[in-house]
């Protein structure tokens, strides 16, 4: 099988804590499920590599990258309207998204929806695990 | 014409700084534009309200009534997962979206996006004729 187009989606404006995180969640990604596409989430100079874009040019890149993804997978730990916004289109395309989270005070709207899978985490070396799962059921 | 259905979307878990201007600004929709279907978010009790509701219970509810809103109004500036996920259902099912922001710093995937209108405000006395403007162009 070809390998997936997987967009993954952090927090760029509301705020940058879990950055190296998301590094290393695209890292795996990247090794072992398929192709990321936004790889740049998790490079700590996001706003720098930004900056010669407009947000019209930022938003249709994105845009065109979620809706040829296979896979979602957000981590919603920071709280950030860009990945809610971004599982919002996701879930009406139908497109299989997995949230990450490691804290449980999360949206209903995410935690609640049929459309979307939540897996709870304390610890990077647990998401091998919740990613070959989902992956087998997703693809 | 039949008033519209207005859903607002304003930060539950995100954070409740604004539950007051939210009340301020589901009063003025009420009053002058529509039915706002979320009154709840501008009351300071919404935990409260929804304690006895299960993630599963709040997310059908409040999907049923953004995918039957004529209108979606939402307030960006507090980060809010919750927020972000409305205006991509919302955007994606082609519903009228206007986002009010009270600072600059917001997400592309808001402000560089074709199929919602963001405006800037610093007080509440703009949003009268924000919202006359938006309801005018998009009814």
């Amino acid at each position: 099988m070809k390998r997936p187009n997987i967009y993954f989606a952090g927090s760029i404006k509301g705020g940058r804590e879990d950055a190296q995180l998301y590094a290393k969640i695209i890292e795996l990604l990247n090794q072992k499920y398929g192709y990321v596409l936004t790889e740049h989430i998790g490079n700590s100079n996001v706003f720098e590599l930004e900056k010669h874009q407009s947000d019209s040019d930022i938003y249709t890149q994105d845009y065109d990258w979620i809706t040829s993804a296979d896979i979602v997978v957000a981590e919603v730990t920071t709280a950030s309207l860009e990945v809610g916004y971004e599982i919002g289109v996701a879930t009406e395309r139908n497109i299989p998204t997995l949230c990450l989270a490691r804290k449980k005070f999360i949206s209903s709207m995410i935690v609640g929806n049929p459309k979307c899978t939540t897996r709870f985490y304390e610890d990077l070396s647990e998401l091998d695990a919740i990613f070959a799962d989902f992956f087998k059921k997703a693809l």
